[in-house]
């Protein structure tokens, strides 16, 4: 059986220069390849006990939602600035230049609730960090972080070392 | 057993006045409504036989990927204009104002093969035309569209009249 790091393509110096982008796409147009990305990222989850699972816009929908459905759990959307429609809480986080604001809805998350928050790709960790901070502000607590894939030389676990942290594959690089 | 449609909250002048917003996100914070949703989409491809599924960004993927993931099918992003790594094909479709380019990989889909698309809502048909039109010129072919939520009052189906379309709720209006 193919491992799931050959499903996926590395395109160099996209979307700049010098910079090799891990291409998940190329995993998703393989049925099996989707498959085994998702069946990865659930194994992370066993004998965890949690109430939701949370994604950021737009490849963190990708992988959460298949997750929240063979699980049983809500889904909720952390979204840029404006996209959703009912009262939000907001978290703002450094980019390489400027920032950028995400949101929750304020009912996404109860007191109390366990969290784990599902994305595609950990590179500085600025996003995900921005989205567990929204999850305790509402009063939730992370309980696990888990990536398809970690560019471990960007040391975006450093950030979120308080948290339970885990990524299906892991680049040595940037 | 509530019905999926007692899970849509309906906001009043969102995002502009005069429009009744349907939210997915409060389907998808609830794992029964999540669940249903899913459920509800894939019953529309009961007995069909198709290849691939495509989805727009990015409430496409909410809905599209865990169809793919339970079908065991590859599951193709259509993303706007710049955020795909490898060789594109690009439609640009009108806006209420203006105009918006979306894209695929050119390998997404094969000549010959049977593609669903799969979208949260149609209102006025623009960007899933766009999307078929995109997998026609690979050489695919457009064998069912399903939407979770459908605007009747926008006529978007009179554009899709071509393909096989169908919608899990309708509303009357717009």
């Amino acid at each position: 059986m193919k491992k799931l790091e050959e499903y996926v393509m590395s395109i160099p110096d996209f979307p700049e220069e010098g910079v090799i982008f891990r291409d998940v796409t190329s995993v998703l147009q393989n049925a099996d390849g989707l498959q085994l990305a998702i069946d990865e990222i659930q194994k992370r989850l066993e004998g965890l006990e949690f109430d939701v699972i949370a994604g950021t816009e737009s490849r963190g929908f990708i992988f959460g939602m298949p997750v929240a459905y063979n699980l049983h759990k809500p889904f909720v959307l952390v979204r840029k600035k404006g996209k959703l429609p009912r009262e939000t809480v907001s978290m703002e986080y450094d980019l390489e230049y400027g920032s950028a604001v995400i949101e929750m809805h304020k009912d996404a998350v109860q007191p109390g609730q366990k969290v784990v928050l599902i994305d595609d790709l950990i590179a500085t960790g600025g996003t995900i960090e921005a989205a567990a901070k929204m999850v305790e502000m509402l009063g939730g607590e992370v309980v696990k972080i888990v990536f398809l894939m970690e560019l471990a030389g960007l040391k975006g676990r450093e950030k979120l070392a308080k948290y339970d942290v885990d990524s299906v594959i892991c680049y040595e690089g940037k």
